[in-house]
């Protein structure tokens, strides 16, 4: 940082704890330090300050203050991002908004279904404000303790419930952003339907803060289900399982709620470091399919379709095995398999992580071509493929051989891997990022898929929007 | 139109004979007048030319040209739009440019549940194509027979299957745009998941071509019910009917698709001007409301949920009343009470029309209070207030006094009538709008009603995306 960097950062702090209080101004080295480095610790930032409004007129006074002295803002939520979207650059010019303050449920309406929230609620909590009220908020993910729905929101974060219910975008009702200009733009909104103009809402979702700060938001609630079962079915290849998928969706409609692919290999490699988790069937099987059925009648009811449709799809030779969770436990269990397999895969060693999506249909001619591709490439790579299938949702990561250097396998082959990958992505129609954003980690990645117009569209709409460039710069596109 | 804008048209007509060959540039008045009048013959446009290009290439290569002579363009769809959008002015200067010719279906894929279309594809043919793949295209509307998806997509609409299915904003994965610049951008991405930059999907749909101009999109489909069935239900009021959809949704989860209420005037009016469709209750009732499900097992299992629903809801007294469709001619002649309204209301006059929506929680409020505004200003001016109550979106129209002279009624007492439904609607968090877009009609409202800070971002996209102005102007935004 330069020295009149410095002294406009100094200007600038000072006049942030006039706006929002000098305690909520941090500065030393050893309060801002958990704020400054991502959640997988693979940036390290730096700040001029780490700023905590409370309030989405001081996120304002602060976005002014910051236009004023040209100090770049970087908003953060929860800190659990995947993709370095929340961490400052290293410079120690840019400021770091904190939203964990703005953290009020300001209303709950059932009959609307909708609950307005601030930016820094915990996701966990939103869950548990609808259950309160007889609802289900079905955003559900690994970080929902920590992360919040402002972090949700600039990410548009799947998770577990897409498949039924959409990303954080199609859950998502109306916003309040501060604009670059520290302006608020008040669009909480409880409707679903509204033809009045541009769709404002839907562009700072998933802008990961470059537009904007999002401050709060009107979020959509559903009924509670009366029972969700899931179960296991067996069968040799994605090709097989995309059939499946089809033959399920139709026994089954709106009811399925899930619907994971893991590979024999992930469920081994969960064997192989959890041992309580047993291989679930007697005999070997390409794949496993978890499913779940969240039941507006009962357990009994949505058992019974599990029976029908595992009936059908055993005699017709689609699934090889097949077994219907028969209580909570099992149900839970089921799950237990999928959630180890990247707890499994730390365990294992260092790895190359993926998480890219192709059409559904797409999904088997990716993973035979990529695979081949890999293992051409890399011979001995063990590939871990698991994901959401239902949503073309795969997360597909590559170990170092057996016992090799992991070390050494990540320094050696990574690049030449996701060359690899990304291509076939490409290739498939497919994206490079599927649920956890750009951030600093894919933009370069994200800029040589793109078409040079839609590079274009999108600098057009960043330059008009944030003239100054001070949003989060660095972040989603250069 | 001056002199010059007159032989600047005449240069531009000819090249466009150029890039999309003769026959497909329209100019002779016979030809033209169909496209320059809009459905409800409100608005009475001229246009130097009525062009119809058949790819999105030739779209591109009119763009362009119109860059280059400065003239505006105005997309058109099916011409069935009921705001004045696709209608350009009265000048003389600006250019229609009819889809219809971009007609083909590019792909259906049965295991990806997309179907990719042109612009200028009728909504019943995407309809009939996804059901001779087994899969329902949930969109569905009065004008599906005559629309096109591009119209539906730049307008956003809404219709009969929002509750379940969403908007048509809900129902697109990806588009072909072509730019104000004459580039195609390639967003035609079937995915469900793609966390790579600003959502310019959502930008352009309902942006009324105002920002490009849509020539493909793929769109979602879905497992085709089983059986859809219909019941009745009579109530005392809006607010009864609220509690009476909290207790359907906890019933019958996802397979709820329709939800509408119809006051019992709306239902005297149907059977003053349709006498074969009678009353459907023994006693007269304050509202009624039309239930669907869409079960993907079988009718035995809808109508087992519908009786166990209207036990509760008859035992609570939240119902006073109830009818379960018998075979699928009852659910027709239920729907066809709902669909005659709009009918009776055209031959008992003419009437005030408003397409609006409010939170569903405050249905009952905005009913009762608009009402009584109306009433004391109005005296004896009759509501005729049904929709889709489940998305919290009213047809609130007002016919004019028994035996009063209509069209006096109008003159007299339109712009007062607005100016209180649209203020209530504002003051119940409500959007004047909810499904039919601005278009020219709306314009003035949506800026009286949207704060300045919305106004300047919607200003701020137009002139980063269309820095010339020339894409539908004097829609949606001035």
């Amino acid at each position: 940082m330069t020295d009149s960097a410095n002294a406009t950062g100094q200007t600038f702090v000072a006049a942030c704890r006039e706006a929002i209080g000098a305690a909520h101004v941090l500065t030393d080295a050893h309060d801002t330090a958990p704020f400054l480095t991502d959640w997988r610790r693979r940036y390290q930032g730096a700040a001029c300050a780490v700023l905590r409004p409370a309030t989405t007129e001081e996120v304002a006074a602060i976005v002014r203050l910051a236009l004023e002295h040209r100090v770049a803002l970087v908003p953060q939520g929860g800190n659990t991002g995947l993709a370095g979207g929340a961490t400052p650059d290293a410079s120690g010019a840019q400021a770091l908004v904190s939203l964990a303050r703005l953290n009020r449920v300001r209303e709950l309406d059932a009959h609307n279904n909708t609950i307005t929230v601030e930016a820094g609620v915990i996701l966990a909590e939103v869950q548990a404000r609808a259950q309160e009220a007889g609802r289900l908020f079905p955003l559900s993910l690994a970080a929902e303790g920590s992360c919040t729905i402002g972090g949700n929101l600039s990410t548009n974060a799947g998770g577990t419930g897409v498949l039924r219910y959409g990303n954080t975008r199609e859950l998502c009702l109306g916003l309040e952003v501060v604009t670059p200009q520290g302006e608020i733009w008040n669009g909480l909104r409880g409707l679903r339907k509204d033809n009045t103009g541009y769709d404002l809402r839907d562009l700072y979702i998933g802008a990961e803060g470059t537009l904007g700060i999002i401050t709060a938001a009107v979020m959509k609630l559903h009924p509670q289900p009366a029972a969700r079962v899931t179960a296991l079915a067996a069968l040799e290849s994605p090709h097989a399982a995309l059939d499946f998928l089809a033959l399920t969706q139709r026994f089954t409609g709106p009811l399925l709620t899930g619907f994971e692919l893991m590979s024999d290999f992930c469920l081994r490699l969960v064997g192989k470091h959890f041992p309580q988790l047993r291989y679930p069937f007697g005999a070997a099987h390409g794949q496993i399919v978890l499913l779940e059925l969240s039941d507006s009648e009962s357990e009994e009811h949505a058992r019974a379709i599990f029976e029908r449709l595992m009936e059908t799809a055993l005699e017709d030779g689609l699934v090889a095995d097949a077994v219907v969770a028969e209580n909570l436990a099992q149900s839970r269990a089921f799950w237990d398999l999928r959630e180890h397999i990247p707890l499994a895969q730390a365990e294992e060693g260092l790895n190359i992580k993926h998480d890219i999506a192709v059409p559904i249909s797409r999904i088997g001619a990716f993973i035979d071509t990529t695979d081949a591709a890999i293992a051409q490439a890399v011979p001995g790579a063990r590939m871990v493929t698991f994901g959401h299938l239902g949503d073309g949702n795969l997360h597909y990561n590559v170990q170092a051989p057996e016992g090799g250097d992991a070390k050494a396998f990540l320094a050696q082959h990574q690049a030449g891997i996701n060359r690899i990958v990304y291509d076939s992505v490409h290739a498939h129609g497919g994206s490079i990022s599927a649920e956890h954003g750009l951030g600093q980690l894919k933009i370069d990645e994200a800029a040589h898929y793109k078409s040079a117009v839609e590079v274009r569209l999108m600098q057009a709409v960043k330059a008009a929007l944030d003239p100054a460039g001070l949003m989060n710069p660095g972040k989603v596109l250069r």
